[in-house]
């Protein structure tokens, strides 16, 4: 199996999947093509929660805002998957899910450069390196990228780490006594029904659901209350909840997120129980 | 076969075919999901249209606004298809649609409700419910679904049925003398063309095509001539006309039918011949 | 390998999907289903482009503004690949560009006029035609087209050509003397990025990447640095560059260049050395 994702919207990927299609067999599946053009950490954040559904594969990635520049082209093995793109992060966290995952430990990544070789199209690599490379890598297999010529291993990688959120307590702390009095954190992504999520960890919730919070962003307050499930509110009113990837999101039942609480990606977002 | 279909975008989906990769080795093909969102019986319109079209298959459909409240998930066998997904509706009009392809009779429609493990994900049914049962169903075939432990017979279900149009005659009866003279419906769906597409039934153009009528809309009343193909009027003209759907449908070629007859999803429209 | 193209939006071409799937085994691959509406040039520059790099296939294509009218619907053989869509010259450069992939001269593609039987639906031969003569065509073989009842040969066909741009050289000739001075073209393509892309051959920039051009577009002049890639401007600015189907294309780093540049496809747009 074979898995692409890009912020190419169409038609470029077709193109990847008929350079595919001409060296394996592989089934290939589209993971997303409409990834935030060229953010290399919201594509990260996605693929981070959906690649470990998938039985072992290969999985081309390529949000690649440095291409044409000197930036390296990697293929990261974790455990019985391998990822192949640019080296600008977009690759680390997912394999690092896929590592969990698997039961390889994160240290246990393994990096290989690609050769690229001269002249490859200074604007689709997409199709003329990573695409190949893909397909070479499923057709040796995973276990066996050390005997592709185009790659050699390496130590050097860029990495993407997503924010760490702060979080304050109830005895004045950042430390873990008490209940948590406020959040402070990061919108990392919008999706597609609006939703604002933020790097907060849905933990922060436990136990609180039903309370209200205060939600400031950077030109306004949101109050909204505390929900498991979007129909906990009425059609139209904002929800703060705890998505499926796992972090806390800024909601609306049956209505966009982000317009409601002002947010957008990269927005400061503090969350503050009320009193 | 598997077909998935959903109000997702993009990248959850992907997520469901990962799921359902490691448990089958189904061909999976995605029918749509970006249908309107939250919206079952949009859903439900193009799905009656659209699956029948298909092989027998397993067909997981998740237009869902319930999630999270205690909305059943369901099964249903048509055939010699499966349907799976929420007890809202929207799995009853293509199940019947199927059921009458495949020469089963739609009161031979037979429903399992799904047996939700808790704690599922609140939010993302489609990955933790709705898919991995799919897959199963797909394994087990669509005729032994009674061997899957986490489904039980049910007769009880959520339906949905599409609005009937009034058809008035020349004899100012509503039967079936005379000519139709107007037809009030109601728009279904529009589509990405903005057709605007109602429940009238194409068989009121029947033997009028080229004839003028109005359609009055809750805001204005569009007067264009009915027609048997987009092209027989000229680039930005309007035309009613019979899609492949066999619905009525107010349309433009080459532009936007909705915003020409000032239609949106859910308003009622009048078609009244011109004398 | 059958693939299909269309602009059709979701969720009509999943029912040719399932057409296909009734009839034959092949794996189907979507190329691009929005295309833009009823612009088979758009979608023939695009196929050009994307096609060859798929292994033998049969390919539908299906943007049919003429749906209705009595517009042939046409296969045609281009090597070992075939082409099956509406008579309107949306097949025809693809069919070259795969004829010179496969070593085929152009003048040798073969076509056959499909027998549309009556009453054939309307408004969906891609359902209805293109689909199913698809899925025949890819279980019969591209060799033995001349097998299938519903083909027969045909010499006439509507062609499609794309403007040749006008380059005006350092001696004031439009010859081959000298340096091109000015290169008169037209904006074929705006892509999902908003790169405006001309018919002006990629050729003009070589040797000259780092001199600044005068953009001249039908409402304003924009000035911009040629370059190799993105990534040589800073994030916001314009360029002119070389897309990866070998044209000019007028782009913004991270933003969209038919804005920036005024440009729309259609237009006209002159492309001129700064002195």
């Amino acid at each position: 199996m074979l898995t692409l994702a890009s912020d190419f919207g169409t038609p470029y990927p077709a193109a990847m999947r008929g350079v595919i299609h001409r060296r394996s067999d592989a089934t290939v599946t589209d993971v997303a093509h409409d990834f935030s053009r060229q953010d290399p950490r919201a594509a990260a954040f996605w693929l981070r929660f959906v690649l470990p559904e998938f039985p072992p594969a290969v999985h081309c990635v390529v949000v690649d805002p440095g291409v044409g520049t000197d930036r390296a082209a990697l293929v990261v093995r974790a455990g019985d998957h391998a990822l192949v793109g640019p080296d600008n992060g977009v690759l680390l966290p997912p394999a690092r899910a896929l590592a969990e995952e698997t039961g390889t430990a994160p240290s246990a990544l393994e990096l290989f450069e690609i050769a690229v070789a001269d002249p490859a199209s200074a604007t689709f690599h997409g199709r003329d390196v990573f695409a190949p490379t893909a397909a070479d890598a499923h057709e040796v297999g995973v276990d066996a990228l050390e005997t592709l010529d185009a790659l050699s291993r390496t130590d050097e990688f860029v990495d993407c780490r997503f924010p760490e959120p702060t979080l304050t307590h109830a005895d004045g702390t950042d430390g873990a006594n008490g209940r948590v009095e406020t959040a402070t954190g990061e919108v990392l992504v919008v999706d597609d029904f609006g939703n604002a999520i933020t790097n907060i960890p849905g933990s922060v919730l436990d136990g609180r659901l039903g309370e209200r919070v205060r939600v400031e962003g950077p030109t306004q307050t949101t109050t909204a209350p505390a929900k498991r499930t979007f129909a906990a509110v009425e059609p139209g009113e904002p929800l703060v909840t705890v998505g499926s990837h796992g972090s806390v999101e800024c909601d609306v039942n049956q209505g966009r997120g982000d317009e409601r609480f002002g947010l957008a990606v990269g927005d400061e977002v503090v969350v503050r129980w009320e009193r």
